[in-house]
């Protein structure tokens, strides 16, 4: 991952820049003085129009990056002696160097998911010692939406983890970098998708589909989050000039920007899976229920191709790749990528 | 502190909106991909650029916020059984809800610093239990340039103070939320003020003097930050789209942008204490050295005043309070408000 | 504090050995197995009895020293953005080594306290911020009995401290570190100085008074420690072979052991008082109420009278020195001392 | 685990009383005032006396338990931002109560490791993303010797280990909790198995083996613990009448006592293994290296067995059960016990 380059490429959907409709939002609220600290008008009618999406219980707190947002978003429900069960491929285990257990104490207890997606019976297998002092007590299940390998959990999956965790006095926390993608995938709905079928605390990404900076941290019960502002605070996350991630948002719910960026995201990973999985060489890993492609490709053709498109080897072992589609993938992007491929491994 | 309004105001320099040229270099760096995290060809170019500043061996990193700033400098040159010596007025021990201690494990260790200031002999209530494991270990002396009051060192005291901390193996972190004002205030320029006076750890602001977000920490000796962009990480502290800050501080170091508007609202400071200083009532607490006015007025005109130009209090108790000019206040605001203060007090 | 002698002193009541009924205790219970980590016969007998002093209601958890069962104790009832509030000179504050802020994440919040003893008007000087997210947010009073400068609260003095911190929806910690001393001190009992006078949580010391290790936290209110297990386990607390430490609180609470001890340090205290109170160039800093003696003495007779009697300085920068009796102090050791005392001053 | 009883039983080592000569050598050293913590003669003597059995460079650290040597150990060698490779089955992982995490920040990357024993192969699956501040940094490999299963590594697979760490800029911590049954196993030394065949940080226990409480961290480097006074007083585990846990090591090391233990508690594990082997419906997991049988019995006769000779319940999915063996196991022991699971299970 040392071999970085510039260009087009498919290396991650936060590479692109900035939809245009976000930063025309963010020039328009550059007028004048705002009261910091999210005390301006823009941020407070902001938060009203998501709640309208989220649903009137549910609370909204704007912070920087998906990692904060999913670290405190545990912190809020979590005591140090707890644990979070998640899917050895999830963010907040892999990518996030620790920030979780070095910010909320807990131990994470990870399973090996298939295609990234937990089940009960994955679930099931760090469901011990409740009670018992020497045991970290599990308090929280994280899911990925989509996942960190492309796929997506159905309305009826969630449920089920939910209503498992809730039967087990255990909250469900949603890491939704991705949740557009998914929304679109699933053609449904925020709020059914999340609160409405169960989730306690959600990630809410915008970063990955379009905004600059700014993620949301969501709860749908209102109980859970009324010390939440020192959180934030004392985890470094509280913005002072709040109206410029407040006007980004607002631009990504207005005329369903979030959903044409993401719909053009996942059409594009389509299309590039269409394009490459009968490259003879090439084996298409699990057929993209997102934004996101993998593929075993040769190793020795890997430099050439990111010289030219640049992307990330996810699994060294394996000599599996990842081609990650945006809102601004073109097909002629597609196209040309996909020309490379064929040439370079026949 | 709860009566917040909008409009114009004297509540603080972050208050303002981003400076036009600041807004425009966003727009000119959208444009197609960039890896993420800093790895992109602007943050380099940046990172050059402020390296021109602070000094070859100086090494820069970005992260959102003046807290973050603070807390991930400190938490680089301690281990969690240190102590930080700083003023009991300072931004790290007041208004950053206790990260300093969360994030580093470290003890504030405070001392009452008449105008915010620290000196050698207030250092040395705290220089005790060197090699004592019954007490922490001071590690650390964190001033403020210019202060919380709106005060600002000499050269010679930094130096003073950070020859004080090398003598006893120590470091000195300067917090510069308002730098661009201190270097104003002392027809100095950046590096002669701090890496040119023994100051090893910088937070270097900017949100405060026109930019939308995005502060840097700055290491004079680069020993110190070997593993710097582990903490940053796990900090939740590493921006994805990083092009957007690094152009912030593009244009903000462009053409002496941070200079004109740091002059600008230091001259407003300055003219608001010429304004106020004479009123009947009014008590102007400190001559104003950089863009704060402090002052104590009638308690029971504060709301009155507050409801056309929002500011803060600062001391309940005694009545004081604070006037922050920015670099998007304007004479009018100035003439204007001093009419109030004059009506309301009269 | 590096030249360090062993032999007699007045260096500090821990310096003591272990009381003959306390040992004697240990090697009783010293047959064949016993479940480990508390579910053993003795440590649920003793919690009951302790129960009995302390009230049905109290909650009793039994830790290896003082420093624990405070850090545990302030835990159990904070979250990492609160604060303490307690005086400049307790041994949270100067004696942990930033424990306190280490494994709580919560700031300490310091009065210089005359005496060592809060009072309301030294606790109001940190009564601001409530719900302003950029301030730590004051949750627990901190005070010790009998406090490390040797004077002790009256019950009202408490009484008034607890309820002040229960009308702000704050809690009061005690640290009774030395707690035998100061109800032999005001001749009450445990309870009446505790639970009975407001306090929330205790650290109930032994080991100052003849125990070899282990020490309690005591809460009064048992809504408080629902999870308590599990932060005494990850705080490295649990004691597996835990009967060795019931016993000892067993022979402590058996025939007033504690009491007998007690008194005998306390009135030890006295006669050294008398002692030396009026020798020349010897003056007593305060009367002593609990069993410990602060002198200012000649600074240049410090280092041989440490070689006859080991004690501590206790300020350098005024000579001033502490003189801890035990409960095996001898009135030989004080006639010894007080002899070479006068010896070296005339 | 709820259903404990007290009497004979197979529980844990730590279950067993203190030796005999073990109380004797606490008594002797009861004798008038010792400097406090661990500036006491006694600790001078033992530490030395330690230093002779793990080299002169070891540096010797009491603290109070198993957990508390380990994570602080562990918290010398480490930034938070740093991973531990270890077993799954490994007591860090399972039975600290996430204390490792939330003391060291730290995250702890298991592997499932077959009879508790890592190899390099398992080591190298979380070999990857140095460098990258994503992910977390291995830094640490621990192992356990004898392992929670009862296992041995050998001494050359320990310096295989070792190696491998070095290479790597790595370290390698030992759990020795029940060190004494390894070193009796492989019929060698404590230095030859710890710091001789690479060890960097080592647990040094004695509380399993017949101690009342009390373990050590030894280091073999003394490079790494050079503030490491500071960590253990923070971390809550200096002993203020040390000369008590001096006194016990003393007496541990002191004629062989510790073998002898250790030898007994091994050669009953060797009886048992025999005595049961050949049970009908007992089926042994894996032959006893040290002092632990573990073996699949039938569910339906656990509670009734367990009324009689208390043990635990190792894995409630297979039936699986842990008998362990102590210094003060009795060959009748061993007979009824076996006596007992003939009669349950025909």
């Amino acid at each position: 991952m040392k071999d970085e380059k510039t260009g087009r490429g498919f290396a991650s959907d936060n590479n692109s820049g900035v939809h245009p409709e976000i930063l025309s939002a963010i020039q328009k609220v550059n007028t004048g003085h705002e009261i910091a600290y999210g005390d301006d008008r823009y941020t407070q009618k902001v938060v009203l129009k998501m709640k309208k999406v989220f649903g009137d219980e549910a609370e909204i707190f704007f912070v920087f990056i998906g990692t904060a947002a999913n670290v405190l978003g545990l912190s809020a429900v979590t005591q140090p002696y707890n644990a979070v069960i998640t899917p050895d491929t999830s963010h907040i285990h892999v990518d996030e160097c620790g920030a979780p257990e070095k910010f909320t104490g807990c131990k994470l207890l990870t399973v090996t998911a298939p295609d990234g997606k937990l089940t009960i019976d994955l679930i099931k297998e760090h469901m011990h010692g409740f009670g018992f002092e020497h045991h970290v007590q599990p308090r929280v299940i994280s899911i990925t939406q989509s996942t960190e390998l492309g796929t997506v959990y159905t309305l009826d999956e969630i449920k089920t983890i939910a209503d498992y965790a809730h039967e087990h006095d255990m909250y469900l926390h949603m890491d939704g970098a991705r949740i557009s993608n998914a929304v679109v995938a699933l053609d449904t709905d925020f709020y059914s998708m999340t609160g409405g079928s169960g989730v306690d605390v959600l990630s809410f990404g915008g970063t990955k589909n379009g905004m600059m900076y700014g993620e949301a941290v969501v709860f749908f019960n209102n109980s859970l989050c009324g010390d939440f502002k020192y959180r934030r605070k004392q985890g470094m996350q509280l913005a002072s000039k709040m109206r410029y991630i407040a006007a980004q948002f607002d631009a990504f719910l207005n005329n369903d920007l979030w959903r044409k960026n993401a719909i053009h995201a996942n059409t594009m990973a389509g299309k590039l899976y269409q394009a490459v999985k009968d490259i003879d060489g090439v084996k298409v890993t699990r057929k993209p229920e997102a934004n996101a492609v993998f593929a075993i490709v040769p190793e020795e053709i890997i430099p050439a191709l990111q010289d030219e498109y640049f992307f990330y080897v996810w699994d060294e072992d394996t000599s599996e790749v990842r081609w990650m589609c945006s809102f601004d993938t073109t097909e002629e992007d597609i196209e040309q990528f996909a020309s490379l491929l064929k040439k370079f491994t026949s």
